[in-house]
């Protein structure tokens, strides 16, 4: 039996998005920059796909810009909005627990000579509203927040770093990393109170090499590929169109992302209760959502407890794919105990995932459990 | 009859180019950086294309890096060279009729104080050996030259360029944007002796959204996207690999360019026989580079003979994709009559056109050439 439980990590890609990517790759294969019916077919391709994110973001078609990836979104936000309103203020406010994309853009405006600050998290993974108010004020000029956890999912209070920015009077841009959340948590612009928001396609069951980025109406950004001036300028490039009709596709078969929690809910809810009875569990990932679940079985290294669960058909990760083989920060920065990092796995869930999977890797724990802790 | 010669803008994905991308989306779908099974089999296919890619440029697998297209693979060469170099020297020499993603990298770079300069090219859209001796000097950092050119396929001298560079001892390197030499000249990165060359999956019969670079071993480079530390750190993101499969199988499709180039130049010399008593006929493109032709029906202006061969089902392009609706500053450049410039046309042929569609080409050509122009 083959069961992934990695889908923080990369999904599989559904059907009809496979099938809409052949078509492009077959049938309508022109380049949409070019003026003619083979270039129109896919120009209309194109816009279809941007309106299919317009709306699930709730945002107009010409907010919706397409990149090669959440990180790349992330830098293109990043670096182009701090580049933009370096004469507007020096500060810069992210977590401590961003995705690499969002840290490294950090340290890199650090030695630019901006201040970066990085909130806080508590053992639940949350900065606190009190942290945001107390260092958001009318110099900073970028606020970047990642809306889901990729490690541990928990999820930040993005409205509170809006309400900080509107009370301290603030000109900062409000940049979401929503590459976790979007298809699993309400991600439309307007009601979350963002001016920039990354999304990836790999995460949602749709191509990897395949972003979004939402920039709203009147955010000005430094332009971050230069060329033939495709996606207003911003980001250049042939479009890569086997991508973004993935995503488009994609995104129109989320189905009711409630509906879809509640389904993934009862799936973590039933392999706690098989676990519930193990000793020497620590379940490392606290709040509500449902999608990601991080535990360590103490006294099993996480790599031995990732092998033997593959050697099962099982798939699951230590830290996330991103940061191979390095202790995790987010962890760390959690304050958890080093024993319980260094044993921490991933099992992340899709809306595909079946009870008979869950039953399935809680037994493998069970036996991983009995049989793979060191003697002392 | 459907005739595709629109080539240079963008290729027709082969059958098996097609079929590896279904494989990775259906079947090995992992992340390559995830840490199990399922991940080691996608990170067996990035390696596999890599070495595909390595073994088409006569370098070692370390020495490619994936991007996302070839606008990307000259914005990371130009504007990471010229940031990792800024210490050695200040001058940058390119050509006035490179590609916009080149072309926008230099405004930057000359904003930020570089000095650039553009070599003029001759009415064959050639840059002289002189002006590269002339103006490579040990204060130049970068030069970087088109192999082909994509309006009217001039093919530039780099090995002069090489020469030049070594003859000034300059510490420039020489960059080379390959998009549309690559798989119809040779393009081996010894023998051409390059330290960086772009190209571009699309126009290869791969998909769009991908691209490579080679990076010669011991070429420092800033880091162009920031993130997990993919592709060496240069280019972080998960991996895009339907892309990345694509290209390579695309790369390792091509056969024997010299046989597919006599087969290309038969094609074009018969389109030009059929045209050869056609009156008020300019022939824009003179080098023997068969797979693009540029040609004016004068009187006739390019967007009217474009459309009216898109209604018999030709596909052909006016200027480039990459630069819809101006005009062309390459065959400006080439110090052309504004009036064979607005009745300009470019035909781009691949290895797959045929007599039969060249020949229903010319008799579409002959009829517009009766039936289109202006009465004065």
């Amino acid at each position: 039996m083959e069961c992934y439980f990695d889908n923080s990590a990369t999904t599989k890609p559904t059907e009809a998005v496979v099938n809409a990517m052949v078509e492009v790759l077959t049938k309508d294969y022109g380049n949409p920059s070019s003026l003619h019916a083979l270039g129109d077919a896919a120009s209309k391709k194109l816009e279809a796909s941007r309106a299919s994110l317009a709306k699930a973001f709730g945002c107009q078609p010409e907010e919706v810009y397409f990149t090669s990836g959440g990180t790349e979104s992330n830098n293109i936000s990043i670096m182009g909005a701090a580049h933009a309103l370096r004469r507007r203020g020096n500060k810069i406010v992210t977590t401590s627990i961003e995705h690499p994309s969002v840290l490294e853009c950090m340290d890199c405006l650090k030695e630019e000579g901006f201040e970066v600050i990085k909130l806080p998290v508590d053992e639940n993974g949350l900065i606190s509203e009190d942290d945001l108010n107390k260092n958001i004020d009318d110099k900073t000029i970028l606020v970047s927040i990642m809306y889901v956890n990729n490690e541990v999912g928990s999820v930040q209070p993005i409205k509170s770093a809006r309400d900080a920015i509107k009370r301290a009077n603030s000109p900062a841009l409000l940049h979401v990393d929503a590459v976790q959340a979007f298809g699993k948590l309400p991600c439309k612009v307007n009601a979350l109170g963002v001016d920039l928001m990354s999304i990836s396609s790999h995460k949602i069951h749709g191509p990897k090499g395949q972003g979004v980025l939402f920039v709203r109406k009147g955010v000005r950004l430094s332009k971050y590929v230069l060329g033939g001036g495709q996606e207003n300028g911003i980001r250049s490039g042939t479009h890569g169109m086997p991508g973004i009709v993935g995503i488009g596709t994609a995104v129109s078969e989320l189905g009711d992302i409630e509906e879809n929690a509640k389904r993934v809910s009862i799936l973590k809810a039933k392999l706690l209760d098989e676990l519930k009875t193990e000793e020497n569990l620590s379940i490392n990932s606290k709040g509500d959502f449902p999608y990601i679940l991080n535990i360590s079985l103490l006294g099993v290294p996480a790599e031995v407890l990732r092998n033997f669960l593959s050697e099962c058909g099982i798939y699951v990760s230590t830290g996330s794919a991103c940061s191979k083989g390095h202790r995790s920060y987010v962890l760390t920065s959690m304050g958890l105990d080093p024993k319980v990092i260094d044993s921490a796995i991933r099992i992340s869930f899709s809306r595909f995932n079946t009870e008979e999977e869950v039953l399935y890797l809680a037994s493998c724990l069970k036996r991983a459990n009995k049989s793979l802790r060191k003697v002392k």
